[in-house]
């Protein structure tokens, strides 16, 4: 059987009122990532041959959010209904005789492998003209209910309000997700009525306009949690723990220690090798990637940062993009890393800042190390060689070279470079006033009496 | 009708044991504020004639906390029981012929609304003698059952030790709280007598009495964790937990985006605005305010601060009181804020104390930068004008003015003003030594060699 | 009845695949302290006479962990069962007749009090020739179920796969863990046979093969998470929260404050006095001991440290090993201390690095402080004298004393001592170069523009 070409219908229009948000529903970000580009990346596997968003209000910032990416972008000007918005994509699927996959901006955890396993039922024996995807939650409250048989062959799908309690007895509900064939899919929606309270025109009605073509549609299953949708801020923190949580049991079944696992948060596309330990209270930014036996103490946040294996971050360390952390290699507490390099084996461990930065394998970085690498306009870089001292307290100006082996005396300005085995000292010459402090404190004593 | 005055009575004389705290019970705070001020704030809307809290033991010290406040202490030497407790509160309502609405100190979750419910009850038509708050917990457990008709009418108050099957099958609780007539108050309960195990004077003994004198009470029900009482720290916490639970679904409702709801700590006063951000572990401490747009990043620190539209906060800000974060302005890792104002657009992004100090729009604050404020005596202003540029690891020794557009070199001290537009440098002069370090290195590791 | 001697015998051999571990799994930490000290920390009140650890791949590992503790190790090559673990330990326990408590080295929660009712029940008056600790967990799934009568001799121990359906309904479940008279230990595991699925010597068959002699085993029960194994970093994880979850009611039932108790973790040996407040997001390593009245404010990081009474530690403090905080002294935002004594009523409030330093009562640190106490081979120490104001921003350049009621300049890098009351100043002159920076600008837009 050769596979037909695919279509992914992404229905966006829906107006997100509940968010009460000037961002546009679908762009509400879950584990680092908005949602509408989760689903697109999702939908990568399946190689489709047209992807097309559907959006209402707030156009423009969906455009944004796809600029570049090949995707097509539908508007419905009205909100009409389900059945309405998938019409509207009709022109973009001029000539198009595929898989027409229909998923939800707002429904952002369904995984590739549900969504073949949608396409790979539209295509067994018993040819289904539509698949619905269906799951069965803790509460089905009001939820549409879907009457199968044991093959998953629809005999009906009702709507709660509609439904007799014999129906509302079922457990199967549709998360409103499809997969429909093409060739069928717009004459279908074209049959399909308003009459109903809500003067909208429902997707799901096609199921049962098929059916009594004698075209029965089929009904797989999957969890309650992947076809959780958002309409509200909760519902995002909601679907959000759901991915958490999913992914810390994925991270501590790949050999991950997590001291606290609820209190590790990942992105989409957080890397840990096995034997990483990730203490309490650590946040992973996107593109982060953490190498075998490196420990992330508490309290750290990393993101767009690399750590090498056997190094040691934290706790309170902030890499920041462009961040890598070499083996060996230690960034301790209250210290930053933007566009810096750690060589093996060197350390950071308090106090500093390190940007734009190369220190060289074995370096020791001084408590309160500032590398200053601003101007105003421009950034500068910093370079400090193989087992290089830098004193505590020391600012180091860029651009400016340490040379290996060099030595930056404690608390010194470093603004010329220092060449490679040197001391370099840049500091003001110590006073002593005997008994000054003393009369001070007799003064401001004297001071504060007369208030 | 006329709406009756209104008094008050807070019964605050239980000995707290279990808390093992030198600190009066009523006295630990919920959300950022002791117990007793929750229910003073929350009584405030029903503009009570007279406040009284009933003390024992620990007297002082909330006297101390409600000075200023205009309310009457009532002491209750020994613990004779509610009832007595309440009688304690009879010569400060001299002549008052009102309502009485009792409340407890260890009790601090009931809302205003409630209150005002259980007022509204009293004054029903059927005119009941006493309105008795009650509630259905999960597990009913040993708590004093009501028996009451469809309108709520009592028929039966019952202890759980003298309760029969029948009656311990009932889920209405008695949480204690009630209001009273206060014309009848006190005549009822001069005839509460202590015949019981305990030897006490049980308050809600006169809704039988009054009841066999052909006078009903009602009972009003509401949620139980808002009647949900701390005698203990594990209760205390789980007051606190319900509290924050409820705050974070508001600021959800509210549009507030919460990443990890759960990781968020809410003061009682804490204001944002929707659509902002607030990332994993950020504690509110009393006072502040966030508006729109505005982001706090995680592990954030916030107490008597204002932080204006836009800005970026954090992570790991720490703003403590008069800090105040201009438009579109940022304050980054590891800075602190104290009695100072970031203008619009300027920037504080790493390793920085802010003391005392007010930071023009547009300036750049650049990392390890220390505001020099005290003396050891008294406190010193920063000025830092608008555009500013202040290097790296700079020191700014207050009183100091740094001037619209001047740049201060990195690694300065700074101890006199620097005018506009100019450049202020402080730092000492750069030396080199040659091969210094390699000898250093040598000499070092011999000593060590020799131990 | 004299107390026979005791031996514990720890299984130790299972090769912890689903950990996909370098480390052995009974090595893994549980409240900052390896699973198998947990448990011979358990067995130190019984005084055994003899402990020994059975491994087998890892040993080198294990061997280390325990060396110096006076552990005998013996080594099952072959992963045959339970019952020839034991019997590893035969020689090990050779002239041996006491009572032999058999543990297993994942299983790391069970309490010396659990432990010793084992033993008491052994000697009873009934005698059973061995002791099963059993449980009931909330899902029996496929533990093997005990079957006991009311005294708790057992009539029958059988795997969940060979049990009836009466069997299973049973919710008694076998832990594993045994206390078993020596004198008739090996004589009852030479008997037992693998003739059994998975081809191994199962140590529960004693129990069954004594039973056939006429000599019942007896059962006792203990709560399921006392007996919760470790298989996968999962089960660590779940194991370590539930310690967490008790020890959080401990300090709370002791009289200590937790905010939000499920953001508080614990070491083994952590100690927190009545009144102690620890707020959100608070790691305690192992070596802490917190005196009365103090506060731990949120997101600190505690370790080897001693807080005084009424200190006040955080928020974003780290205290590292030998960090001593004195009485009413504070140590505040992003401030790091090892090895150093902060004096009575001192105070370091933001962005410093106090290590191997001694701070005298009374004395003020300023903001941005460094003790620079290494130069890359060597540490040196730095004192400073009571009442002494060092001022924001200084280095000080250990081996280096400050005196009694001296004044360190702010900025200042000092090197040489500063003498009791005197002030100390080192830093360089400022120059001021008038319109510099707006030259600066113009040079720098132009570049800008130029690309």
């Amino acid at each position: 059987m050769s596979i037909p070409p695919i279509a992914v219908v992404i229905l966006a229009a829906g107006q997100g009122t509940r968010m009460k948000s000037k961002r546009h529903k679908v762009l509400h970000p879950v584990a680092g990532r908005p949602m509408l580009l989760h689903l697109l990346a999702g939908v990568e596997t399946l190689a489709p041959e047209r992807r097309i968003v559907v959006v209402g209000a707030g156009r423009d910032q969906v455009e944004a959010a796809v600029e570049g990416l090949g995707v097509d972008i539908a508007v419905q000007s009205e909100q009409l209904g389900t059945g309405h918005a998938v019409r509207m994509a009709e022109p973009k699927l001029d000539g198009f005789a595929g898989d027409v996959l229909i998923l939800y901006g707002d429904v952002p955890l369904v995984s590739a492998a549900t969504m073949q396993r949608m396409l790979d039922r539209l295509h067994a024996d018993d040819a289904p003209i539509a698949v619905v995807l269906g799951f069965r939650p803790a509460d089905a409250a009001a939820y549409g209910r879907i009457l199968a048989d044991e093959e998953g062959t629809i005999r009906k799908m009702v709507e709660y309000k509609d439904a007799t309690a014999d129906e509302r007895a079922v457990d199967l509900c549709n998360s409103g997700l499809m997969a429909v064939r093409g060739a069928d899919l717009f004459a279908l929606l074209a049959r399909v009525g308003n009459e109903n309270a809500a003067g909208e025109y429902y997707l799901p009605d096609i199921v049962m306009l098929a059916a009594a073509d004698g075209r029965p549609s089929a009904v797989i299953e999957t969890t309650a949690w992947e076809v959780a949708g958002v309409n509200s801020r909760a519902e995002l923190a909601a679907v959000e723990a759901a991915w958490q949580q999913r992914r810390r049991a994925q991270a501590m079944a790949d050999g991950v220690t997590l001291v606290a696992p609820e209190t590790v948060w990942f992105s989409h596309d957080t890397i840990l090798a096995a034997d990483v330990t990730v203490e309490q209270n650590v946040v992973f930014g996107p593109g982060v990637s953490v190498a075998e036996d490196a420990v992330i103490h508490a309290f750290s946040h990393l993101e767009g940062a690399t750590v090498a294996r056997g190094a040691s971050v934290g706790p309170y360390a902030r890499l920041r993009p462009g961040a890598e952390v070499g083996e060996e290699a230690k960034v301790g507490n209250f210290v930053e890393m933007k566009k810096a390099v750690l060589g093996a084996g060197a350390k950071a461990s308090h106090l500093t800042y390190l940007g734009d930065a190369v220190v060289g394998a074995g370096a020791n970085i001084g408590a309160g190390t500032i590398t200053c690498n601003y101007d105003g306009f421009l950034k500068y870089r910093t370079i400090i060689g193989e087992d290089a001292f830098i004193g505590s307290n020391s600012a180091l100006v860029a651009p400016v070279r340490i040379g290996d082996g060099a030595i930056v005396a404690a608390g010194s300005v470093i603004t010329a470079d220092v060449a490679d085995d040197a001391l370099g000292v840049a500091r003001g010459y110590q006073e002593q006033k005997p008994g000054w402090a003393a009369r001070f404190r007799a003064v401001m004593a004297e001071r504060k009496k007369a208030g």
